[in-house]
């Protein structure tokens, strides 16, 4: 079967890393178009790529005739917009998180696609894609744990760009663990509470860092997250389930080369998302194109995560930064799936 | 100097170990007097024992001018009456916890204790003198994690035995975890949450297993602790603090014998506290053992926590309890130490 | 640039890994032509894969001007034909090992090879595309440990094929380690020694296991490896350099996941070389596409070990074979490279 | 029972840890007599103990009725006549290691205290009252390894004295892991090749640094021990068994506390054998007070190591001197023990 013809909207950090992968590792597919909201960055990445061109509105990349499926790594407000083109161009597209920026927009965009009877909306969290994750989830799957009954995370980050605030560490970091959190347990986040201690002095004046989110899912799973984005150490990120049976735990060795150098043992920590996920995102993007490529015979045109599982996410955060006003549980109420038909 | 006489009151579980410990490892310190409320027991351990006598009556043990100093492991409820006889018959006494049962007759022996101006009640938190959690809060107060900020603690039993309830899993095993992170942030707690997830399948009806403690410190530090008492694995204590320049863990490579069988590498873990802690109480005797002796030159006869740890513990566990029925923040009101001149 | 046309011959065990990932997996590259010692598997094979046929005799599809490059994973002792095919008609080769049987083969390989003046043979000793060793290979040549000083490995293999010899574990198995060697310390070996303790009772009769290698390098470099092909245990591939400023080990934590289950904690070991090498085997691959594609750009046509480091794995191997006899260490004698223009 | 009175004689760097420990922590005994060759270092010793006198000469040491035992703590050569005098006065002895320094006296030794009938000499290898050579050594014993089959090791220091040369490595460093093997086989070590690789530039001139020595037992078992005494790492021994049914590892996780500091993961590792091997000693001269004190209803005045094993000791480091200059295997012959009635 003939490439598919991909267009990567947005080519800042994480879209350039994307237009590198299909270009050089994504078997079965190659880059058509690129676009972003900055025209000269566009044609200059088109310019390296035989076959490649640069197209300056991002709906005309979506419709473009030459452009099977879409990638999309634009500024989250610009999402609704672009996945709606999608939708109505019949193209599959994967989407870097958010879904969008708010709950009721990203509950439109669930109807829209169930109203189309097709799935053509993927969601970025490559978590999912990740070995270990992937092996934990399995072990749950195959009942290793027995019941799964706890979580603990922790998300833990070197440093953060300037103007990154309290609630970006829900929006942006946390969400990560929602989707793992409901992709472990197979629930979904029913409440949420935020902590927030006593900040780490090293943080920027008014960012409340550490925070620990305490998760509870319809069943009444507990999950606690403890979020910290100025370690000043690494990019550590550890999950364990503790379950009926046994607990099992991911992200403890973060290398497997062991040193010993004067008066220690240990190993490197990778230094930051790129290092620790490069490899979930290949296994996202190609087991994505071998879907779509898939898609005309099977009538599905995702692998993993879709437009539900964007909005739920969405859904706890926005309950999220309420919790972090006022210290306090907040409900999570999400709409009625089984009412949404296809969704 | 000669060895210092010690009357163990209480000869069950604990009371057994220490006998036993006193006989054969402790230097400096030799068994004068044996008491258990079922008195056969205690005649049968003295008969074992070349200069050990069995005294029925607990409060006639204590008085026994043969006797230099105490170890209380006796039930909690009748700790208040034999302390108030140590204190005063100013004999030295190794109290397991707790200091007594309820809030009020802790502060009590606090401001007893205080007026005496000797330092004569010790409090049994072994794991302060456990070589990891030693090591641990050395690592803090060399300031090599810099302020601490976040500590998560997992204490996990095998089983438990019949007729424990949720209120002792704050009392009997959590108390530990408090002690721990006064211990460890050097500063009193100040609020407890407690949180009920879904119950094991396999904990026993009624029992809400695991839960999960949330604790916050006089200067906003986040202390979280799983507690978990039914996992059929075996005896599991860990705890993380997260500090400004670097986080630590201890308990994690239960056992340094690491093996590969078929399939699989790994390691065995303590199947129950006595092996965890075996040699954390040996020192805690041990040390204590020094301490009384050294004390009438010293003027202190404790070296460890002393009353008013006990009684800082009883008041969040007193907390923790009405959490448990609530599920929301309970505030912990301590007396004004302060005010009180010598605790 | 348009995909480079593989002809992979031989499809057995390792072959048909190959098959799978360049069909599945690897970047500009498809298959045009298959080839097996049993036909019918061929035809099978290409029956699978569009744009992919069978042909029954390798150096037919060697010659088969649809073909770019070709990967041989055929037996060894048709190699020495096949490889001189490749030269002649200036094929680019990807040969698993060994490069031949014999050595004296294999140095008229690296002679001819040298007179073309062309790289287009690469020796498939997947190790050194393996994460690991590239990352313990990298942190030697940055200097992080010094001059490296000693190496010790363990090669574990569960159970091994019916018929595996005791000249075999020197051949198949410890040839890996005899390129590590080389790969670490950028140098050759100089002499060899097995030794034979006492065999396993659970050995097959007549089957040497465990042996021990201790090799030396050039400038005296020691080197043991342990080879227990039947440990019933797991696939196991442990390698520690040991160096001036700090040791390093890899291979020790074999799987992420960390789990404690009743009495015990540990993680699972990969069964086979398949789940071990297997991304090591996908980087080999697309590394070495990669090179042939840019090859009539840059001339070379390989990226990794060459003929040469066939052939002196094959000298090493057929010295301590040699000394499997008599315990003995042997002296391996080398032609002069520098003599040997472009080799 | 009264307290054991006990001689130390030598007061250097290991008597004056055993004067300590005695004085500290070991049950049942206390000092009664101290020695050195340096008469004010005795004296010194001798005043800051309630009980204890300096007495200048050892053999009067050894005869002085106010001693019941004896710890042999000064240098090798004085030894034997301090060993012969133990034995004439019926004195219990702890000897540190070698028990003297050719192996004919050794022999004669053995002989000796087999012609009293009594077992009187315990020699020091403390590494066998160490928890996890012990928990190793009792894992084989129950079988839950198989038969073992080879056996690694490595001995790390990081640095020597002035003065230590390639012979020492032998005898003061290999001698500890000729003693763990002979204890963990439960055999006898029937030849020893020692491998001079390249120096380590750090090292000394003329010190052979690192060495390997391959040892053989009597049924052909394998051991290798990698000696390295000027890593500047610090003090790591590790020891690897390897069986039928499995393999297990003592020395990888050489501290508990497991640390993230910028960029990277670990522990601590202990500095030197005294904090390796601190609590080893303890249990050691625990257990032979212990014993001692049972001796008289015994008959047995051990409880460990006795002269045999320091014999054997003795005559495979003299092979594996004569090793050091040839670089061939050296067998080890042992006089027949069964002829030596009590040996």
């Amino acid at each position: 079967m003939t490439e598919l013809r991909v267009a990567v909207l947005g080519v800042g950090l994480i879209g350039a890393q994307h237009v590198d992968r299909i270009e050089r590792r994504i078997k079965g597919a190659r880059l058509a178009v690129v676009n972003d909201y900055v025209t000269e960055k566009a044609e200059q990445v088109a310019a390296g790529i035989v076959g490649c061109r640069a197209v300056s509105d991002p709906l005309d990349a979506i419709a473009d005739p030459d452009v099977d499926a879409v990638v999309l790594a634009t500024p989250g407000p610009t999402h609704e917009k672009q996945l709606l083109a999608c939708l109505e161009h019949g193209k599959p597209v994967l989407c870097e998180k958010p879904l969008t920026t708010d709950v009721a927009t990203a509950l439109e965009l669930v109807k829209r696609e169930a109203e189309l009877g097709r799935k053509l909306i993927q969601v970025g969290f490559m978590r999912r894609f990740d070995d270990e994750y992937a092996a934990l989830r399995a072990m749950i799957a195959a009942g290793e744990l027995g019941e799964p009954l706890v979580m603990h995370c922790a998300h833990r980050n070197p440093a953060v760009p300037q103007g990154f605030n309290s609630e970006m560490v829900v929006r942006d970091s946390l969400v990560h663990e929602i989707d793992v959190a409901r992709f472990m347990f197979g629930e979904e986040i029913t409440s949420i509470q935020m902590v927030k201690p006593a900040p780490n002095p090293a943080a920027p004046g008014g960012l409340a860092d550490p925070q620990i989110a305490i998760l509870r899912t319809g069943t009444g799973k507990h999950v606690d997250v403890e979020l910290f984005v100025t370690t000043g150490i690494a990019y550590e990120v550890r999950t364990e389930v503790v379950g009926e049976k046994g607990s099992a735990t991911i992200g403890l060795d973060v290398n497997l080369v062991r040193k010993s150098v004067p008066g220690a043992w240990g190993g490197a920590i990778t230094p930051s998302f790129k290092e620790r996920f490069g490899r979930a995102f290949d296994t996202e993007i190609q087991r994505w194109v071998d879907a779509v490529r898939r898609g005309p015979g099977t009538g599905v045109y995702v692998d993993g995560p879709g437009a539900w599982d964007g909005y739920a996410a969405a859904a706890v955060c926005e309950a999220g930064v309420e919790s972090l006003n006022t210290g306090l549980p907040v409900a999570v109420t999400l709409a009625d799936r089984d009412s949404i038909k296809g969704a």
